[in-house]
C-alpha cells in the first residue's frame, strides 16, 4: 500500500487557510476592481517556445517542462540520440521531447495575451491576473515550486499617472490587511545615469548584479564583491549612494541625488523628474521610500521600479526579509513577439509570502462569514423534516446543514463546534410533536424553544 | 521573432469571458457554502505514483507528466537506455525521467489529503474545490486539455441524506443559473442485480461498457454490441431497461422494475430501496429523472450514480449532448491510500461545459457590478486633481479611474464606452476654475455640471 505524499515545495490547502487565502484575494480584488482593472486568466500550459528566453539562463532552468505525449521518443533526431545515460546530449534532446512548459510568471503570458489580442483590447488595457506559478527552484521558508501571482498591469500608458495608481493599490491593499509595509522606489534612468561614471554597459550590467545583493550582504559586502568585479571606481559611488539611503526625507534625498557632481547628466535629471511627478500624485506618502540601490534584477525594466517589503514591528524579522511584492515599468515587453513600443507598468503581490507575513504575527482572523447552523436528528425518521428546515433557512440566507445522520447527540455537536457554527438546531421526539427545535447557541450557551416558522428571525449569523 | 501561439485544447479568458465565469463560479461556490461545505485546494502537480492507476488504462495514458529538472538522464538505468529512437522502451524509461504530473481530476486529490489530513478533519468532511485538471485528449468541442472542475463531496457519511444534499445543489445551482436541466440518476446496486443474469463479473463488466455507449449509439448500437462481445442473453435485458426508461413516471419505472421477474434479487431490492429514500428526501422532482442506463464509466462508484445534461430548449441541440456534472457514491476512495471503509458520495460540475452551454444560448448577461466611472482630463495639469477624485469616489464604493494621460476627449470616451463605463468625469479649464466636473451619463447621453463635493451623491452605478 503506498503512503501518499506531495511534490516537494507543493502544499495542501485546507480549509482553515483556505478562508485566509479567499480573504486576501478577496481584498486584492476589491481593490484591483475599483480601481477599473479587468480580470483575465491564461492557461497553466504554454508552449516553451513562448517562455524559453524570457528569464534568463537561470530563469530558463527552473521552468517545468511537460514531457509530449504518446510515443515521444520516435521524434528524437537520429544525431541526438544519446549512447548513454552519462552522454550530456540531454539539452540537445529535451526540446525534442518537450514542447510545453508551467508558466513562470504571469507577466510574459500577459505580453503573449496582449499581442494575440491586440485588436480585440481597449488601450490602455488594465488587467488583473491572481493565479498561481510554477518554478522548479530550490523550496525553502517562503519560497515554494507552485506559487501565486497577483498581478496589476497598465499596457500601452506612458502617463506617469499609471504609476501612481499602481502605488496606490499597494497602499490600499496592506492598509486594508492591517500591515504595516514598505514601498520601496527607483527608478532605471537614475542607475543608468550612473554609466558614464563605470565605463560600459558591462560594468553597469555588473555594478547592477552587485548591488541587487545588497539586501543579503550589506554594504561592505557589495564594496568586496566591487573590487572583486574589477569596479574600484564603482565603489565611491556606491559609498555615496548609501549615504544618501541613510538620508530622512525623500527631499533631502533627490536634493542629495543633484548635488551629486560626478554623474550630472541628461538622463539623471529625466529620472529625478519622473520620480518627483510621481510622488507628487501621491498623497499619502509615508510608507513610500526612494531607495537609490533598488536594482531590480528583471532586465525589461525602463522606468520606475517597486519594491514592497513589510517592516511590521509584529512581524518577526525573520519574516520581514523578502520582498512580498515588485515591479515597474518596461516600455518595450511586447517586442519579443512582434509587437514593438508597447509601453506599460505593473506590480506583483506574492500572495503566499503575504500570507507567510500575515500568519507568523497572527493577524489573520477568520472571519463570521463561514459561521452556520447545524440541524441534529435525534432519530433518522427526523432527516426529512430537518432537510425541509434547512431549506428554508438557506432561502433567507442562513448558512445551514443537516448532520448526515442520527448518532449520539454529543458527535453531532462536537461536528458543530470543530466548524465554528454558531447555533445547533435539535429535533427530538417532543420537538417533532410541538413542531418546535430547540436552539442551541454554541458561542453563549444559550438554549431555547422555537417554533420552526420562527427560526429564521431568531438566527443571526453575524 | 516568433508568432506566439496557445498550446492545442487551452484558452486564454479575456475580461468578457471571465466576468461571465466569475459569475457561474459565485453561483456554485454561494450554494456550496449555504450547505457548509468548506474549501480546499490541492497543488497542480502530484506525485505520478498518486495518480497513476487510478483512472484506468486510458487514464494514465492522459496524464500529463512533467519532466525531472536537471541531468534527468544520468538516473536511467543501463537495462533500459534505448539503442535507437525507433526503440519503443521509452515506456520503462518515462518513469525513470518523470516523477510527477499534473492532477487529471480532484477525487483523487481529495482521496489524497483526506488520507494524510485524517486526524485534523473533523467528519464528515465536506468539502469544495474549484481548480483547472488537465487531460491530454484530443481536443475538440467541449473537450479542453486544460480545464475547470468544480467539486463537492462529504466524506465520512453513509446517509442518503448527503446523496439528497448533492441532488439539491445541482438544483440550486442550475436554478439559480437558469438553464433547465436533466439530473439522471441511477444505482449501481440495480445494476449489479443484472450479474447472475449475465454469469460472472466479467461479462457484467463488458456489459456495462457496453451500454455506457447509449448516449452514443443508441438502442440498436448496443443491441449490436452485445451481439459483438458475445452477451446475448443480456439483450432482452437490456431491451427492458430501455422499455423501463421510455415510461414516464419515476413510480412507473420503479414498479416496473419490482416486477421484472428475470433479476429479483436482495441486491435489487436494496438498490431500490435505496433510490426511493433518495427521491423521498427531495421536495422537487421534475428535474430528476431515474435512468437505468445511467452506468458511469468509472468502477469506484458503489451506490447512487448522477448526471446531468441540459435539455433546454434555448440550447443548441449540439450543445445539448454530453454531460455537463456527474459524480455517485464510493464507499472505498481512500482505500488504494491504505484507509480503508471510508464512505462518501459527491459530484463535479463541469464549469467549461456549462459556461459553453450558457453562451450557446446567450443566456449570460455580464451584471452591472463592472460598470464604473472613467475621470477625463483635458490638461495633463488636472490629473493630480482627478486622481483625488477618484479616490474620494472609490471610498464610496464606486468603481473609478483617471484616464492616464490627456489626450483628445473621443479618444478617452472612446475608451470608457469600451469598458462598459457608466459616467465619464470631465475636467476642462472652466470645470477647474469653478470646482465642478462636467458629468456625462454613457448610457443615456445626459450632462450636468456638478459640485465636486456632490459628486458621490449623483453617481449610482446600480
Amino acid at each position: 500500500m503506498e503512503k501518499p505524499s506531495l511534490p516537494s515545495g507543493t502544499r495542501d490547502f485546507g480549509p482553515e487557510i483556505m478562508k485566509k487565502r479567499k480573504f486576501v484575494l478577496s481584498v486584492m480584488e476589491r481593490v484591483f476592481r475599483s480601481h477599473g482593472f479587468l480580470p483575465i486568466e491564461t492557461p497553466s500550459l504554454e508552449n516553451l517556445k513562448t517562455l524559453q528566453g524570457k528569464y534568463g539562463d537561470e530563469g530558463d532552468q527552473l521552468l517545468f517542462k511537460v514531457l509530449n505525449s504518446g510515443e515521444y521518443f520516435s521524434k528524437i533526431k537520429p544525431e541526438n540520440w544519446p549512447v548513454s545515460p552519462a552522454d550530456t546530449i540531454y539539452k540537445d534532446m529535451t526540446p525534442q521531447i518537450s514542447d510545453r512548459g508551467l508558466r513562470y510568471d504571469l507577466t510574459v503570458p500577459l505580453a503573449r495575451f496582449v499581442v494575440m489580442n491586440r485588436d480585440k483590447l481597449a488601450f490602455p488595457f488594465k488587467r488583473y491576473q491572481m493565479q498561481p506559478v510554477w518554478r522548479a527552484d530550490r523550496p525553502q521558508k517562503g519560497r515554494y515550486r507552485e506559487f501565486w501571482q497577483c498581478d496589476i498591469d497598465i499596457v500601452g500608458s506612458n502617463s506617469v499617472v499609471s504609476e501612481a495608481e499602481l502605488v496606490e493599490c499597494y497602499q490600499e491593499v496592506f492598509a486594508q490587511l492591517n500591515l504595516e509595509v514598505q514601498i520601496k522606489i527607483n527608478h532605471r534612468l537614475i542607475l543608468d545615469a550612473f554609466l558614464p561614471l563605470l565605463g560600459g554597459r558591462e560594468q553597469w550590467n555588473a555594478f547592477m548584479v552587485a548591488i541587487d545583493k545588497f539586501d543579503k550582504i550589506g554594504q561592505e559586502g557589495v564594496n568586496n564583491e566591487l573590487l572583486q568585479r574589477d569596479l574600484k571606481n564603482a565603489i565611491p559611488a556606491w559609498n555615496t549612494l548609501c549615504e544618501i539611503a541613510a538620508l530622512n526625507s525623500t527631499e533631502d534625498k533627490l536634493l542629495a541625488l543633484e548635488s551629486f557632481s560626478e554623474i550630472q547628466n541628461e538622463i539623471l535629471t529625466q529620472g529625478i523628474a519622473q520620480v518627483k511627478e510621481l510622488l507628487d500624485l501621491l498623497p499619502r506618502q509615508q510608507n513610500v521610500v526612494l531607495d537609490l540601490r533598488l536594482a531590480r534584477g528583471l532586465s525589461y525594466y525602463t522606468g520606475c521600479v517597486f519594491e514592497v517589503v513589510s517592516n511590521d514591528d509584529r512581524v518577526p524579522a525573520d519574516f520581514r526579509i523578502g520582498s512580498i511584492g515588485g515591479g515597474g515599468r518596461y516600455n518595450n515587453l511586447t517586442g519579443v513577439f512582434g509587437l514593438k513600443d508597447v509601453p506599460g507598468v505593473g506590480v506583483s503581490f506574492g500572495l503566499d509570502r503575504i500570507l507567510d507575513t500575515l500568519e507568523s504575527a497572527n493577524l489573520l482572523e477568520v472571519n463570521n462569514d463561514w459561521a452556520g447552523v447545524l440541524i441534529c436528528c435525534m432519530e433518522e425518521a427526523y432527516l426529512s423534516q430537518a432537510t425541509q428546515i434547512a431549506r428554508e433557512l438557506r432561502i433567507k440566507n442562513v448558512i445551514c446543514e443537516v448532520y448526515p445522520g442520527a448518532p449520539k447527540l454529543k458527535k453531532q455537536l462536537d461536528y458543530a463546534n470543530s466548524k465554528g457554527c454558531k447555533y445547533a438546531l435539535i429535533l427530538g421526539e417532543s420537538e417533532m410533536q410541538q413542531q418546535h427545535a430547540m436552539v442551541k447557541n454554541l458561542v453563549t450557551g444559550e438554549q431555547q424553544l422555537l417554533d420552526w416558522n420562527a427560526l429564521s428571525d431568531h438566527i443571526t449569523l453575524n
